[in-house]
C-alpha cells in the first residue's frame, strides 16, 4: 500500500438481479478504464423499480467505505425520459445516479450536500442506449471520476431542484405518539422502522406498543439470544432504527409487513417496564 | 497504474449458482496462482444446462471488457464425457470452456476467431474430478494463461470442427416475413429476440406485426418512458436485439415467452405508422 | 507480482444473503483499513443459522484458496450471547466467527489446528452492535490479521473448549453396514453423503446399497455421462465424498433428501458388480 488512490472503490447498488448480464457490463466499462479498480456490489436485489429500498441500502452501506469511494446507484424506472443523471457529493464520498430520490438519505444525512447534473456526452458511451445508462453513462462517468480524470465538479452544473423522497422521516403525532413507516424487510424477515433508535431511548425501561398491521408490538430486547424462540419483539437494530423481529423466525411473515406500510409507536410515559430477564 | 498486465481481468460465467462452494473454489484456483487477479462474475445463473443462455449472456457482457479478458464459461452437461474442453481466440479476448456450442455467439461475431483443444495436463489440477472440470481445468488453465505462463496457441492443437449451436441466426421467409426465436427473458421480464435492431430500421416508422405464443405485437417505442404502463411494445433493446416489453411489468408473462420459442416478424410494407407521440 | 502480502486474500460465507447491504458493510470495512484487498465471497446464501452448511461450505472452498488466506464464516444464530468469538489456525490458514461449531470440518482436518478467543476490542468497531457482529466484530478483526496489524494469535487466549459439531463423521455398524448423514444438497440436487469416498474403494466394482429416505441406490457411475437421463446413481464428488445424483435431474427432489438426513450403506461383500457399460 505505498499507493492510496484518492478515489479508491466504485460500489455497484441495483435491481438487475444477477441472473442477467446487465451487472457484469457496467463492471467491464469500469475495468476498461482501469482493470485494477476494485468494484463491490451493495446489492443488485433492490425490487425493481423500488426507489425507496435503494435509497436505504445505499443510506446503510455508505458510511462504512472508505472517504471518496465512489457509489453508482441504478434504480431507475424513468430511464430514457428527461429524468437527469446526476452527481451527488456527500458524507465525504461520491454517489452517481437518476435523479429520482434515490439520494435523498445519503444527501439528507450531510447538510453542506451538493448534487451536479451530469452533462458531459465526452464523458459517456460514444452510443448512449435509451434503456441502459448504467452501461452507457453512470459506469463510465463513476470510472472517470474515480480514476480522477475529471473532478467530480466538472460533470455539469450545479443543481439545487434535485428530487428528493417524501415521507422518509416520522413525526409526531401526540406527546406520547409518532407516525412512522416500514424502511425495509430484510432477509430474516426483521422489519425495519423508520424511527431512529437515538430519538427512542425510554424503549428500553418503559412500557410501550408499536402498532403495525392492525397488530402490537410490546416486547423489547437488546439482542435476539435474550428472547424465547418464536416471541416477537422490538430492538435497536444494527441499522440505527428501531426494528421488529422473532428470534429464528420472519417478524415480516407474522406481521405481514411491505417497505412504505404505516407504524405508530405510543408511549406509556411513566410507567415503568417489567423487568423480564434477570 | 504503472503497469497494464497483458490479461488483465478474468471472467466467470456459470450455471453453478451461488448457493453452493463451487464458483468460490474456482475463484481460490484463479487466485493461489495470482492472489491479485481480478476476478469478475458475469453471471452463475444460467438456468442449469442451458448452453443458449450462457451462448447468449456472454455475448453481450465480453465486448464491455478490456482486450485481451480472460473469459471462463461453465455450462457444462457433457462433463465427465468426451467433449473436450477448448480455449477460443475472437474479438481479441480469450474464452474458456467446454466445446458444447457455448461460443458460438462470441466466435460467429469474429471471421477471424480460431480454437484449440485443451490437451495439456500439466495446466490442470493434478487430480482431475469426473464432476467438475470448472475447477480441476478451466479455472487452472485460465489464470495459466492470464498470468502469461502460456501462450493461447499453447494449450493443445488448434481444431476446425469445434461445436456451432444451430437455430441462433434469424431467416427471411419471404419478402415480408421473418421467423425468429426467443433468445433470453431478463429479470424484468423482457423478451430478447434474435431480431438484429440494425436489420430492421423500418420498424421505428412503419406498420408491423411480431407475433409469438399466439399473440401479436403492434406498437413501437424507442424507451419505456414513452409507453403507457401496462402496455406491450417492441423496442430496439441495449442488447443490440429487438426486445419485447412492457413498462413496468413482465412482458414474458403476458406471453408465457420462454427462451428458444418462434417469433414471426411481418412487415407492412410502405404503411407509415400513425405517431403516437407529440 | 513483485510483492505477495502473506495474508493475500479475504474470503466470505455467511447466511446473510444477497437482497440487504449486510455484506457489503462488511466489505467497506474490511476495505476502509485496505482499499486494495482482494475479498472473495464463497457463499452468502447458507441457509439462515444452519451451522452444518456453513461448516460444510468453507470446508470445501477452503482447500483451493492459498495459504494464509483469511476467512471470515458468520453464521451465528447466537449473536449478541454469550458466544464467544474465535480466530482459529488450520491447514495453513486463518478462520474468524463464531465459537458454534461452524470450524468443526476445517479444524478436524489438522490435528495442529489452534483456536484463539477475540477479546481484543482495540481491533473491534468503536461500538459493537447486540446483532451485527460480522460488520463489528469479524470484518475488521479479519482486516487487522490481513494486513499485518495483529499476529493471529494476538488476538486473545488460546482457547481448547472451543465447540465440536456432533455426528458430521459416518460410523460402521456391523462389518458390512455403516451410518451416514447427508451433509449437504446442491444447486442441481445432488446429495452429498458424509461417507468419503476413499474410504469405500468397493463402490465402483461390488454390489452395494444406500439407503436413505425409506428409498435405495445401487447404480453407480464414475461420471453423469454414463448414466441414462433420469436414472439414479452415487458416485464419487468433487466434494471428496460418495454423492447421490440423477442425471440432467435432481436426486434430493426424488428422495426428499435434506441436510442432516440418516444415510445408511450396506455392502455385498465379495459380490461382482455386473458392468453396466462397455
Amino acid at each position: 500500500m505505498l499507493c492510496r488512490p484518492k478515489y479508491p472503490v466504485i460500489t455497484l447498488t441495483t435491481d438487475f438481479g444477477l441472473q442477467d448480464h446487465y451487472v457484469a457490463s457496467m463492471k467491464g466499462v469500469i475495468l476498461s478504464v482501469n482493470p485494477a479498480m476494485p468494484v463491490v456490489d451493495i446489492t443488485h436485489e433492490i425490487p425493481p423499480f423500488s426507489i425507496l429500498s435503494g435509497a436505504y441500502a445505499i443510506s446503510q452501506a455508505a458510511p462504512c467505505f472508505p472517504p471518496n469511494t465512489v457509489h453508482i446507484v441504478v434504480v431507475d424506472p424513468g430511464v430514457g425520459t428527461a429524468r437527469r443523471p446526476v452527481l451527488m457529493q456527500a458524507g465525504g464520498q461520491i454517489f452517481i445516479g437518476p435523479d429520482n430520490g434515490v439520494f435523498t438519505l445519503v444527501a439528507g444525512a450531510d447538510e453542506n450536500s451538493k448534487c451536479f447534473e451530469i452533462t458531459r456526452a465526452d464523458l459517456m458511451r460514444p452510443e448512449v442506449s435509451a434503456t441502459f445508462h448504467g452501461r452507457d453513462i453512470f459506469a463510465p462517468v463513476g470510472a472517470a471520476v474515480a480514476c480522477g480524470k475529471v473532478l467530480p465538479a466538472e460533470v455539469g452544473p450545479e443543481i439545487v431542484d434535485w428530487i428528493k423522497l417524501d415521507g422518509l422521516a416520522f413525526e409526531q403525532s401526540d406527546h406520547t405518539s409518532w407516525n412512522g413507516s416500514v424502511l425495509s424487510i430484510d432477509r430474516f424477515g426483521n422489519v425495519i422502522t423508520n424511527f431512529r433508535s437515538s430519538a427512542f431511548p425510554f424503549l428500553r425501561s418503559e412500557e410501550f406498543e408499536i402498532a403495525l398491521a392492525g397488530q402490537r408490538v410490546t416486547r423489547y430486547g437488546d439482542t435476539f439470544g435474550e428472547i424465547a424462540p418464536g416471541e416477537i419483539f422490538a430492538y435497536p437494530g444494527s441499522s440505527g432504527y428501531i426494528e421488529i423481529g422473532i428470534n429464528q423466525g420472519s417478524a415480516a411473515l407474522r406481521l405481514r409487513s411491505a417497505s412504505g406500510q404505516s407504524v405508530r409507536l405510543r408511549r406509556s410515559p411513566g410507567r415503568q417496564r417489567q423487568t423480564e430477564k434477570a
